[in-house]
């Protein structure tokens, strides 16, 4: 079922619409509005109301837009009010409608059209639209100083960091996911063009291909390294996990950060993974270095992917199979006192590196309870140890909080600047 | 039906033999023979074999992944081998098998993989890899020169052009398309690196949606402007059409040169989309640019995207409801002589300009029977009057001749090199 098709007998006359210049044809079948009278099928809509915010625990999408946003106003009512706008045009996209009623011949031959266009044509591909708020953004630009969770920092430079400002922080983002990639980048633009004058884009990633599963109905994907990603992931079955490790608990926000409630801090890293170095290694330093195997995925001295991960397990040397300075061993909640992370990242290809290769790598997103308790320990674990650290480098890093999701009446802005 | 499932209960064995450091247990099972044999399905294969190469007329998939290689060996014969190799691994790779039997665990623990792995789980999504050599492989190098078809020199400068030598040219090119980006970018990362020591990469392009179709049995998509893109296209149903436009005769070429005869030339322009300019305008405006209605399509003046364009139609005001400067109009074969591409271009975003803008664009790609006779002259005329320049802006460019298909035993440098 396409955009299109909703249409039906509507495309005739909205063609019409178009040539005598009679705007907003479509509106009354479209949108939030159809979708809830059952006009729309809902098999590739995300419900993007609710206790939490949708794509965190949603079904990792196949592909992502990415973008972090710079305010450039000086007005809070200015920034409040393209926080309501927005929550309007990304309710409606993740419906499966244009941005805003009337779609791409909105408003007439003589006004401009309140859509871009692109995506007019394609499925509701299961877009989630998540926002986050950078650090910068409580600064005292917009009155929010008071409002700053405690551990809304920056991230401290970790060893082997090699960041790159022009793809590092931002006051907003925004995490467009969706099975069709030209959904995606459609929400982020139409965004980004209802907030000119308001914000402007500092910077933005495509990832063309996930990384991680977040629900025990995903198969577990392959990174560029071509090992099985986030087979150990928090999904998002487990509530219990996602309680103590991923949704901000009222307890942890008090006074003006109580906004937060719900919410999840939000850890982007850009990983170039140096693709040329890694496919010249053996299978087995491979193998040592992950802590898998390559083609199953089974933690090292098991068979099958989802066999229990046991650090202690001898190989045939007596050592441990999986070596104590494996990426997995690192990484993993034993040794990190019980430290998880809800991983939510996806395979990019930008282009060359200007000297013979390829740029390619890991855009890493991870969602948490708390960033300076989850991933600051976690990453100094792996920054001062990994043996994988010889064949990446961090890029890019921003990290963002999430508020909660809203309800059938909120905006995004509403409990920030309540 | 995905790679993996085609192991079967091989999977579990392929398992233990990585653990068990035993390895091509999955070639006897994969790869042209098994499809051959009917143990891979053949519904997402497209035939990489026969009288043109594929990726040309095949209906054009959802993602392209696209490289430019410069040689950098000075020895002709370890190119020629080079393009041997890559033959072997592209028909493999196209019949939903591993770059090289054995795949992520052949060579056993000592030995590297001979598959970079990322695909290993994927579908073969319709993956057809093309390929394509520059005018600067026929210099004094290699022995070429007396084989360099007339057609095949660099493109003259067009008015407007703000091309960057880094995204610009190229002794070879690969394009890969698939409707899985990672199985796009799978097949090309694992031919650069066959060519590690022979080609470096010297730039490459992502792009996320296809804004052409190439066969009545597909609907028109969306550029990045949101209006269907080639609804004029030359479909692969236009037998005499493809002869007269696509492919280059033998009578073209002569001499040295009879290599390309059935080959195409390839024609690539990065085209930046300066879409928040564009978003800004009237539906009115952009519609006459285009000359075509936003949401239908439909030539200006006309009801139906596949009505007839009428240049001379005209409109209310009894002029022609088409400008004589919007792209359709100038682009007509009818303004031009009768000069049609077959294009299969794609969208793309490449993060931010920098300048608190998405930097996105238009991939275009245009096959062709002779690019001097056919691209110099339609772009001459765009880059002199179209009123689409305002908005868009050529930054990268480069054209490759690609040699005709190959029959059983041949391989991709085989005419070239004989």
């Amino acid at each position: 079922m396409t955009r299109r098709r909703l249409l039906g007998v509507g495309a005739g006359a909205a063609a019409l619409g178009a040539v005598a210049g009679v705007g907003g044809a479509y509106a009354a079948q479209r949108g939030p509005a159809a979708l809830a009278a059952g006009v729309v099928p809902d098999d590739q809509v995300v419900a993007f109301r609710g206790e939490h915010q949708a794509g965190i625990t949603t079904p990792a999408q196949d592909r992502m837009h990415f973008v972090a946003l710079d305010v450039t106003t000086k007005d809070p009512a200015e920034l409040r009010d393209l926080l309501k706008a927005w929550t309007r045009a990304a309710e409606r996209m993740t419906a499966g409608a244009e941005a805003a009623p009337g779609g791409v011949v909105g408003g007439g031959p003589y006004g401009v059209p309140e859509d871009t266009g692109e995506a007019y044509d394609l499925d509701a591909a299961d877009l989630t639209i998540t926002i986050g708020y950078g650090p910068s953004l409580f600064d005292d630009r917009f009155g929010l100083a008071d409002k700053r969770p405690e551990g809304l920092r920056d991230l401290p430079a970790f060893v082997g960091d090699d960041l790159d400002p022009a793809r590092s922080g931002g006051d907003l983002c925004i995490q467009a996911c969706a099975n069709d990639p030209q959904v995606a980048v459609h929400a982020v633009r139409n965004l980004v063009r209802l907030g000119f004058g308001v914000v402007s884009v500092r910077w933005s990633q495509l990832g063309f291909g996930r990384t991680s599963s977040t629900s025990r109905s995903q198969t577990t994907p392959r990174n560029l390294f071509g090992f099985k990603d986030g087979t150990n992931n928090v999904k998002s079955e487990d509530g219990a996990a996602l309680d103590e490790h991923v949704w901000v608990q009222p307890s942890d926000v008090t006074g003006g950060a109580s906004w937060l409630a719900g919410g999840s801090y939000l850890v982007a890293r850009r990983i170039r993974m140096h693709i040329e170095v890694w496919d010249r290694t053996t299978l087995q330093e491979q193998e040592q270095v992950i802590g898998r195997t390559k083609g199953e995925g089974a933690p090292l001295g098991q068979k099958a992917e989802f066999d229990t991960l046991d650090l202690d397990k001898p190989g045939a040397d007596g050592k441990p199979a999986i070596p104590v300075d494996a990426h997995v061993a690192l990484a993993h909640e034993s040794r990190l006192n019980g430290i998880r992370l809800l991983r939510r990242g996806y395979n990019f290809t930008d282009g060359s590196d200007g000297l013979g290769h390829l740029d390619a790598g890991l855009f890493f997103i991870a969602f948490m309870r708390d960033a300076q308790r989850q991933f600051v320990p976690m990453q100094k674990a792996l920054a001062a140890e990994d043996t994988l650290n010889e064949y990446i480098e961090h890029t890019g890093s921003a990290v963002f909080a999430c508020p909660p999701g809203i309800g059938p009446d909120e905006h995004w802005g509403q409990a920030l600047f309540s």
